[in-house]
């Protein structure tokens, strides 16, 4: 086996070129196995495994820096770099993250887990370099859904201020996570069906030299394509068509399925599991779609992200022109969903939680200044999310609970979710953002209210001394506090939802202060700036003591979720224990 | 006077076309009369209005939509649409805003005061226009600089997904703020240059039709042009090239002078006030340039503000290679800036408080997760920044202040600011925000700290019972509620100057505990999410009392500074009786 013996990109490049389609099989294989038992992106990775040889052989990292967009798709790179038992020992498969990560090697540049950013850190430190006088490569390899993020435009516009030479790979394989949308798209199928020859070509209209690679996994047609732009001078687009799923035959058919597979059977292509059967995304769909049936100005709009609510191959086509995909361009979906609600349509943008960090501009001027009545579903929103630094969902509350004219809301179970999202589209007052509780599909057992216009916290149990605020997805971690907080003391705490996160319901605080000495809050994100903060706020000029139960900003590269909730004190059995410290010094 | 006559876009419309030329030089004259009283935008006001004229005569506003972008260029379109009077009658100068505003007129679609955000917002009308079975035109009018922010390629990139007509009129004066910036700007240069017929021309790269017209001021022309596209079910660009200060000479010679202009003389072109000589923006500078020539290492980037920190076109050429304008495009700014110290540069990053709202992601994740060591400059981040509701500076320390692995500093005066600066600059362990102080500039009358590497609150007055916690540039406001405090109760405050935004310094937290029961806080930002939340929080778990003082999220169109301060609460006096009250119930 070739594979085994790399140890480094010097081991690489020894290597005869007739050779290298043995190593690719092998790196294949090993993908395939891997995955097959830990999950991951698979389909993207498969399809850049000749690509990622062919780089490493022409290019001398970590002199020259090559950086990956995304970064989800460097397997084949962390292989090449050392780290090939991460993908041939069954015992070291947890050794290296999902994601490029400078702790792990000194090829990786970035941490880096969103798109359309890699042009932007070429451009940087190629300015860095021309200053300080070196002469390396910096090449960025970016996929072609990846273009359609509006900073990848800024840096192609802005690359031409640059003195020294840059490169830039785009990896076209015809796929964003879903299909692809946009004109741009559509230029590159024209290039790709005129061997890279067409008129009005994207890439040149913005200075850029071109060339184009028809075939992304012929090693020594992409090895000669990069010698050819090794240390120049100039800006060169190299356009690579790949296939993505490539070599998997069940990952080439259903491209969208396998972009992140779920552990699966490599025989038969079928998962293992594919997850709870019920789950939020699924009935936010089949609510959505009912109510676009009843009502054509119902419109669903995402971007990229459409499994995030349940919306399938098969359900975007029932849902026919009511749905949208703008494409990885959170910036254009959230203007659109303003103004389609400005005009008097009811639009619902979803994604996660961590991708509405690319829009906050937008919700605060197009959106909430103007009071567009749109309504943004949050998801993903949890410590169970993505248990990475770059894609956990724990600072949404701090993002987009400080925004004025927004309202925020945190349904604590499924009947609450649906009721939330009804009245949200049927309003026509202001924008409301709805966080999804991220942690499993749980039930009510108390009345649903229907409205939501005016803040009313609900009070679920009637206690004294002591209040448990639980918010949203932590709703459950509160009630098992307040049952384990009863077993220890013998007093039973009033227990409340408060579903609104950024907006206080006064006259209930106030009420509160009559039984209660100590408020207890419970969130499922970063206390700094979140839900809590504004409890404290409240209560901060009087004797009342409030303990803020939420994560601290120290959010490791990778993390499991139960340990960092055991870290930062969020079991019911830690919690009370804070509780009785705050209730020793009153 | 033709103008005086037009009450709506319909008197316009009865006008014979060679009377319009008149009524152009009759509006020019308004705008000239009118900003040399009360300062505006004016060059890209004269610049526009024979294209203005032409729009309201073809289209008939406010069925068809007309959505400006930034809408800073639309003093002619009030003229056309009801508010002559605000631009003809001194006493009605104030009447209107200096963008577009609903509450003003059915002819402003919305309140728009960012970039690039327009053909997303036809978009979004487009698309509920097309599901509602309407049937109007919506128009963009889109600066070429504003091209260069992503989200308008996001947009021109969806635009194809759209069923029906739609129109974008891009106004080329070949100007940003400053110069313009990248290579599409290069490519409309070339496109001026050969009467629109070049090869690989961005638009059509997109999917567009294209119409060029040479001479924006010709106003037969332009209408003509846009009588073509009227009702059409293409996706069209009308690209008019136009001349920025058009009509005043010295506005034509000095444009970026002129893109804002304070009040002035209209004989002799010279501004009646430049605002204070010393400035935080040439303090700044000054401070740059001598370092930039020190270490070839330092380098500035801005994102189209460059006069933020005082670099005129004079200073940007002084500073040669080591200043980047990457023009209105801020994801891209930041994310080269993170790649230029990650590479082992010393980059400064500089805008206004309200843009660092584009770039959110890019700081939370190139920049803080890869703990990218290079300084943010925030300026006009306060009350006094820009006094209206999608320019003002009270939202980055909710926003910025709660990103994990951000350093984010409060200089009160003058020297402190330098001094973090060029500690920021130097260092080379995390990344750093310096939140100038935008009260005016003031002077330190303590001994300045070198090294904020540890969290150290500095205490510059010892008292007892009470500490005022006085924050950036609010310092002096903290100083003077000190003062009107100790005189009517005879109670000696301690005052705190905090520096550090975001982080707690615990040691000096846990000592104030003993002489002390109330702490105030007092920051020029909203108080929800800000400096003072965390003080709030530190304390909650005890019988220490938190008073925080800033501004509620109720930010007004338009305000004076002065009037939103008293109404929040925040003079000397009130803060004062604030704490009375508080204490009354210790």
């Amino acid at each position: 086996m070739f594979l085994e013996k790399i140890k480094s990109p010097a081991d690489l490049k020894k290597m005869p070129t007739n050779e290298l389609e043995t190593l690719a099989s092998e790196m294949r294989k090993a993908l395939i196995e891997k995955n097959s038992v830990c999950g991951g992106h698979l389909a993207s990775n498969l399809g850049v495994v000749e690509l990622t040889i062919a780089l490493h052989y022409v290019f001398d990292s970590p002199r020259d820096k090559l950086i990956f967009d995304v970064s989800h798709q460097t397997y084949s790179h962390k292989m090449l770099t050392g780290r090939n038992a991460a993908f041939l020992d069954p015992e070291q498969y947890a050794s290296v993250s999902g994601y490029t990560c400078p702790d792990e090697s000194e090829h990786d540049q970035f941490s880096i887990g969103h798109t359309s950013t890699s042009i932007s850190l070429v451009c940087g430190y190629a300015k860095a370099r021309d200053v300080l006088g070196n002469t390396e490569n910096v090449v960025a390899v970016i996929g072609d859904a990846s273009l359609d993020g509006g900073e990848a435009f800024e840096a192609l516009n802005y690359v031409g201020e640059i003195e020294g030479g840059l490169i830039v790979v785009v990896n076209d394989n015809d796929m964003s996570i879903p299909e692809n949308h946009g004109s741009l798209c559509e230029k590159l199928t024209e290039l790709r069906n005129n061997n890279g020859e067409i008129k009005d070509n994207y890439f040149k209209s913005l200075g850029f030299n071109y060339i184009f690679v028809k075939n992304g996994h012929d090693i020594e047609n992409v090895i000669n394509a990069l010698q050819q732009v090794r240390d120049t001078k100039e800006k060169v687009i190299v356009h690579v068509c790949t296939q993505k799923g490539k070599g998997y035959a069940p990952a080439e058919k259903d491209r969208e399925k396998w972009h992140w597979a779920h552990p699966f059977n490599v025989e038969t292509g079928k998962f293992i599991s594919n997850g709870p059967k019920e789950n939020y995304g699924a009935i936010c769909r089949e609510f959505l779609l009912n109510k676009m049936q009843q009502d054509k100005k119902v419109m669903v709009i995402v971007a990229s992200t459409p499994l995030c609510i349940g919306f399938n191959a098969e359900n975007r086509a029932k849902a026919g022109a009511q749905f949208m995909d703008v494409g990885i361009a959170e910036q254009n979906g959230i203007t659109i969903t303003a103004a389609m609600a400005k005009y008097g349509c009811k639009p619902v943008f979803a994604t996660n939680s961590t991708f509405y960090q690319r829009a906050y501009d937008q919700i605060e001027q197009e959106m909430c200044i103007n009071k567009c009545p749109a309504t943004m579903i949050v998801t993903h929103a949890s410590v169970f999310g993505h248990s990475n630094d770059t894609h956990h969902g724990l600072l949404d509350m701090a993002l987009l609970g400080n925004i004025p004219g927004l309202k925020y809301l945190a349904p604590a179970n499924k009947e609450e979710y649906l009721a939330m999202l009804d009245w949200s589209i049927d309003q026509n007052s202001e924008p409301v953002a709805i966080r999804v509780p991220w942690t499993g599909v749980t039930y009510s057992d108390y009345e649903i209210d229907r409205d939501y216009s005016e803040v009313r916290y609900k009070e679920t149990q009637k206690g004294n001394k002591v209040a448990i605020f639980a918010l949203g997805g932590f709703y459950s971690l509160g009630i098992q506090t307040a049952l384990a907080f009863e077993n220890k003391t013998g007093i039973k705490p009033t227990i409340v939802n408060p579903r609104f996160i950024n907006a206080i319901d006064e006259n209930y605080l106030e009420g509160l202060k009559k039984n209660h000495s100590v408020i207890v809050t419970v969130e499922d994100g970063i206390i700094s700036g979140g839900f809590g903060s504004k409890i404290a706020q409240y209560y901060s000029e009087t004797s009342f003591r409030v303990l803020n139960c939420g994560f601290s900003m120290d959010i490791p590269n990778r993390y499991v979720p139960a340990e960092l909730i055991s870290s930062n004190g969020l079991t019911p059995v830690k919690i009370t224990d804070r509780i009785l410290k705050v209730m020793e010094n009153l």
